[in-house]
């Protein structure tokens, strides 16, 4: 795959993103449908103009409040975030103070080994006090089968509020069931976990993680301020203004 | 990944196209960035619902009666069109009578013997005549860099129109340069290629290429009936249509 190593060129954020896909499958990171799901992902960002749009920026702070005021937040984390954000996300956790945990799709133990070894490298290499769970699941998620049930019981099972950016639907509405609020980020307005989530975020995983990093804590708007429904429906109209007599 | 056998099931299809990529992958006959196009077509089908639009059936129709009428007719197919719709693509051109060139973007000798293996296997198996073109470059095509670039003299050389499903757009635009009639087959109605081809058919590749195969070929609309602008527009617009007021 081509890797464009010049910040300046109009792909650079684009090969980049796919560049740390690769070193990730190399390292048996990502389950066979990672690169599928990221290609529809490009698809959206797309549309969107591969910026932050405003109604994004907005979700963005309110979401980084909800995660602050939480008792007990924690940061979801599968085979993709790692790969695109690994570094960002860890980061997001130091900065709210809270665990993370790995918590992934199709699980196996050769795909958890390869993420939470290649997180604490990260949290190594970074010099963070950040707890990387999932390596010890004691505890399910009501309402899921198998092996993508298993969570930790310090981890999501007590949370009250959870980010999961790139989450499936399925795994979105069981916590959402459990009555968490659950913060999603997710480049497509219309997929199962945008819809049913309690708070969408509609941008770039990388984007988004590294404005929440630059945020300041201080002013953020209020949780009760969001509207769901018209989060979404922003989105949309930013893709529909982009088609409009186009040609 | 998850393979879905009950034609019945919703998702048949879309897991029966990842099935028919994970196969190709196994034999090498992909580059890495097949999958992550296959998940931007994904997430264009499914803003189209998944199904052919009347615009593109009747720039299907046309796009026939062209290939019909060309006196060199070539079939362009790369990883994802062999990998997708190898038998389909191979029946169509036995039903144009007209060869079929292999012509990829990450050209390697192995994923050449690979793709033309798999074609000349399908082949055999149909029992179809059709000429399989790629093995022996001693073309290029002008405006392109390196291995892109080659081509045969009595394949896409000399033809006068020629089929580019999932086409990259730089080859796009230069077959375009060269005077032939480009109709390409692509789901992102704002792709440089769907732009800069002749014709657009906006569509599924394995939709398409079924419909083309069970036209009659009497009473095709005439090629001058073909409206570029509209075709892409017409298929912005039922995207759109599926998001004003969604929420």
């Amino acid at each position: 795959m081509e890797h464009a190593a010049d910040p300046s060129h109009p792909r650079y954020r684009s090969l980049l993103m796919r560049h740390r896909l690769e070193v990730a499958a190399k390292k048996g990171m990502l389950a066979d449908s990672a690169l599928i799901a990221h290609g529809r992902g490009e698809a959206y960002d797309y549309l969107l103009g591969e910026t932050t749009i405003p109604s994004a920026d907005a979700a963005t702070r309110i979401a980084l409040n909800a995660l602050m005021q939480a008792e007990h937040p924690v940061l979801s984390v599968n085979g993709n975030v790692v790969a695109l954000a690994g570094d960002e996300i860890l980061r997001l956790a130091n900065k709210i103070g809270c665990p993370l945990e790995v918590n992934i799709f199709y699980r196996t133990p050769e795909r958890m080994e390869a993420l939470l070894n290649d997180l604490n490298e990260r949290k190594e290499r970074l010099g963070l006090d950040v707890d990387i769970l999932g390596a010890e699941p004691d505890a399910t998620i009501p309402g899921l089968k198998g092996p993508r049930a298993k969570c930790e019981s310090k981890g999501i099972l007590r949370a009250d509020t959870i980010l999961v950016p790139l989450e499936d639907g399925d795994r979105c509405e069981a916590l959402v069931a459990m009555g968490k609020t659950v913060i999603v980020i997710d480049l497509n307005p219309l997929s199962r976990s945008s819809q049913r989530g309690s708070m969408t975020i509609v941008d770039e995983l990388s984007r988004c993680l590294e404005n929440m990093l630059e945020m300041p804590l201080e002013g953020l708007p209020s949780v009760e301020s969001y509207n769901h429904h018209q989060t979404l429906q922003n989105a949309l109209d930013t893709i529909v203004d982009g088609m409009k007599n186009k040609f």
